[in-house]
This record gives structure tokens, sequence and C-alpha cells, in this order.
């Protein structure tokens, strides 16, 4: 498949994925108790099966021989060289509160390296699309080219994180807090977009813990590719998620991972 | 003036607004830095500014006998029977790292009481009004009406704050932990949406400290109209600011209100 008609699939996979997971957003706005339909009826966790039921039949059907790791239903055929990372809700708890800063992560790995990425946020219409060289922010309003800003001391970034609570207590969470004690600013909440915004120069910094690999391959080619750097606090390769440190500058990278590793 | 044409000039005021506010978020995509314009350049505080001037100025020649409390450029005529209390961007943090979660606070008190609210995303084109007997978000793709959904009990909440160091430390913070520790899930990050998600039935409790009181006026008749409940955390009215606790079960409240003034 030529590098057009994956940009085109992946595209595919947004828009139909997207589709099986809106209805579920904000489904109780407005209804009363009994039209919720009881406690069993969990939105998120469908939105998430429903999507990735979509996502894994369609690369089933176009590439047979491809692996995929998925959130909700595991991995099949990982031995492959190309293999699909799919997390079709990623920042669950936004979802369930109905903020619109969730959104689906598909990315593509070969030979054990992120190569494509997309963030799709259906409710807003934003695509983050990456292949390491290149990044771009699509919606229906047009396209833009993505880079990251300088940024080349703590004092002057702008850091995000999911949860300080992802960061187990004791050593982890203090070198988090060491971060976080010389930065401009931090603010918390932030999932997926967290690193797509990285990409957008709007934030310098991502510091994270805890993480799956399904909850940053996707991201991995979006921040290369806007000029980022996103590796492991010990900066090994970040595909296999856990502890997760990005940033828009390779010499504010330099200067965190001091901090990470006292 | 009409209530027809109290809510038509709030619509006004919110349209106004929002395109002197937008052409300032994510403004800085894609450039590189020499396009920037420098450190003097602060997006956020140009577009707070701006907003307010177009607020105060549509305000002073609509109604010139009103006072007007803002974030930006203070307060005039305060013992006016009615009062407009604005916030032209709540939730600057979100504002600066481009996440759409933020928004613009129009709030109206007569004799005090906080009568007319309205929150409006003008980047996600989200519209949340209430006049403490009614609630709606109004939307391009249509109009629905708020409601907070049932949820007596700490143990099945969903809690929003917008950051946990809002908390002094101390006594202020270990009562707030002592109720994040009771409910199901919390959330950080969610500034003015948090209180539009509660009058929306998906979230159940907001639990912050430290706001002003243009950082609630406006959302205490939209949270109030969707039949929950806004007080200062010893029960007062929160049109202070102060320490504020929302509730979308007032049996909820009362249950909070115990965690909080043990």
């Amino acid at each position: 498949m030529s590098v057009v008609d994956l940009a085109r699939f992946m595209d595919d996979l947004a828009t139909e994925s997207g589709q099986a997971i809106l209805p579920f957003f904000r489904a109780h706005f407005g209804l009363d108790d009994k039209a919720r339909g009881g406690a069993a009826f969990d939105p998120v966790t469908e939105a998430d099966r429903a999507a990735e039921v979509v996502l894994r039949n369609m690369i089933r059907q176009t590439f047979p021989t491809h692996g995929i790791l998925g959130e909700e239903f595991g991995s099949e055929r990982l031995d492959a060289e190309c293999v699909w990372v799919l997390d079709p809700i990623d920042g669950t708890r936004a979802f369930i509160a109905g903020l619109p800063t969730w959104g689906t992560l598909i990315g593509l790995t070969k030979g054990g390296v992120a190569v494509r990425g997309m963030m799709h946020q259906p409710f807003l219409g934003e695509r983050f699309v990456g292949d390491g060289a290149s990044s771009r922010l699509r919606t229906a309003r047009g396209e833009r080219t993505l880079r990251t800003r300088r940024c080349d001391v703590l004092a002057d970034a702008i850091l995000a994180t999911t949860d300080p609570r992802l960061f187990v207590e004791g050593e982890e969470r203090d070198r988090f807090q060491a971060v976080e004690g010389c930065v401009r600013m931090a603010r918390y909440g932030t999932d997926c977009y967290a690193y797509c915004m990285l990409a957008a120069g709007q934030i310098d910094l991502v510091v994270e813990a805890g993480l799956k690999p399904y909850d940053i391959v996707a991201l991995i080619p979006i921040v290369e590719g806007a000029g980022g750097i996103v590796t492991a606090w010990d900066g090994g390769p970040a595909t296999q998620g856990g502890r997760i440190v990005a940033a828009g500058d390779p010499r504010l990278h330099k200067a965190v991972l001091e901090h990470l590793n006292p």
C-alpha cells in the first residue's frame, strides 16, 4: 500500500471509529434517571469496545498480515513486521465527565518503531497526524503544520500531566515534583491532548508514568514529526509506555532527564 | 428590558466577546519563533482584555445604570441593583495550553442574587445558559435541557476540581482530600466546564477553593436551573467566591457539607 493510501486508510479508521463513539459521548444529557437505562449501561466502555471492533475489522480486512495491540481486546500477531496500536478512547475520565479532551489513538509500528500516528477528536473534529518527519492538524477549517516551540530551560516551561496521582508515592512522585517545582506553569487533566499541544508549540513538556503502549505509540510520530522528543525517563524508547517524558525542545529534554534521573 | 430581550442581549455579549477572543486562541500554531512576536506578546492577557472591553462597552451602552465587576478592569457601580459579573476567560491555563476547556463567564446579579448566567465556549460553539429555574445548552446542532442527575452518596460520585493545589495546605487541603478519598472518581483541570457538566448530569460534585466572585457568579443560575445546589463550604451563598461546593443532588450536597465542616 502506498504512502497516500496509508494516510487515507488511517483517515477512514478515524472516521469510522468516531462514528462508533460519538453516540455515547454525553449520551445522558437532559435525560431523567429512568431514561438512562440503569446502572448496567456504561457509555465509555460501550463506546470503547464498539470503536475497537470497528478498527480491528477494518485492519484485518485491509492488512490481514499485520498485528494489532488494542486496549479492549488484547493482542494478535505481535510478531508481525507491522503492528497497529489502538486506544479508542484515551482519556476515559474526560469522556465520562463530558469534557471533549479525550481522543482516539491510532498508531502503527514497523519493526517495533512507531512510524505513523493519529489522534482523532471526533466531537471537535480535530485530527493530529504525524509520521516522524512532519506533523499536521486537520480540521474542517483546513490544515496546519505543527511545530514545537523553543524552550530550553525548565523555568520557562509549561508542563502538562494527566494526573499527579499517576506517580507512585515515593521516589517516582518525588522526581515528578522536583520537575514540577521548577517550571513556569503546570496543567493537569490533559491525556493525549498534552502531546498534541506540545507538537503544536503550546506546551513545552509532558511528564507521565504508568502508561501503556497504546497510550503513547500513536503520539510518538506526531511529537517527533513536529520537532519534539519523546522517550522513557531513562532516555530509552517510549514505545513500551511506563514512565514517559516528552519535550518540544531537545535542550529541555536533556535538562529534564537530569532531574528525572538524579 | 423584557426577559426575551435580556436573553438576546446576553447572546450578543457572547457572540461579540467570542469574536474578540478567538483570534488569540492557539495563535502560535505552526509559527516559528520569530513570527511569535517576542516575549512581550501574551495571548491570554490580550484576549482577556480585548473581550472585557467589548463586554463593558456593550453593557454601558445598553444598561448605563447597571454595575460591572470584571476580572481585568475592576468594578464600577457595585451599589447598583443589577450588577454584571464578567470573566472573559475562565481557565487561563487551559487557554495557554491550547485546550478548549476554558469559557467566557457572563453573570448578572440582582440585589446581590445571581439571576442569570452564561458560559460560552466559542471555539466549540457551546453556550450553557441558566436563570435559576431552567438551564439549557445551545449549539449549532440545536438545544438541550440540562438536568443534574441523582447521586446521593459520595461513593457513587464523580468529583471535579480545577487543581488540587488550589487548596491551602493544612486544614483546607485535608478536608478536600477527605472528600476526594470517598468518591468514585476525581477529575482535575476542569474550570468552568465542571459546573456545566454537573448541570448536564455528567459530574456529581465540584469542590474548589480560592475562587473570585467572577469565577462562580455566572455558573450559579446554570447549576441551580438544572436542579443542583452551589454554596460556600459553610452552606452560605456562593456569590462571593472563596471555598465553593456544587452538587447535582441536594442529598449529596448535604453529605459533602458534613465532610467539609467536620
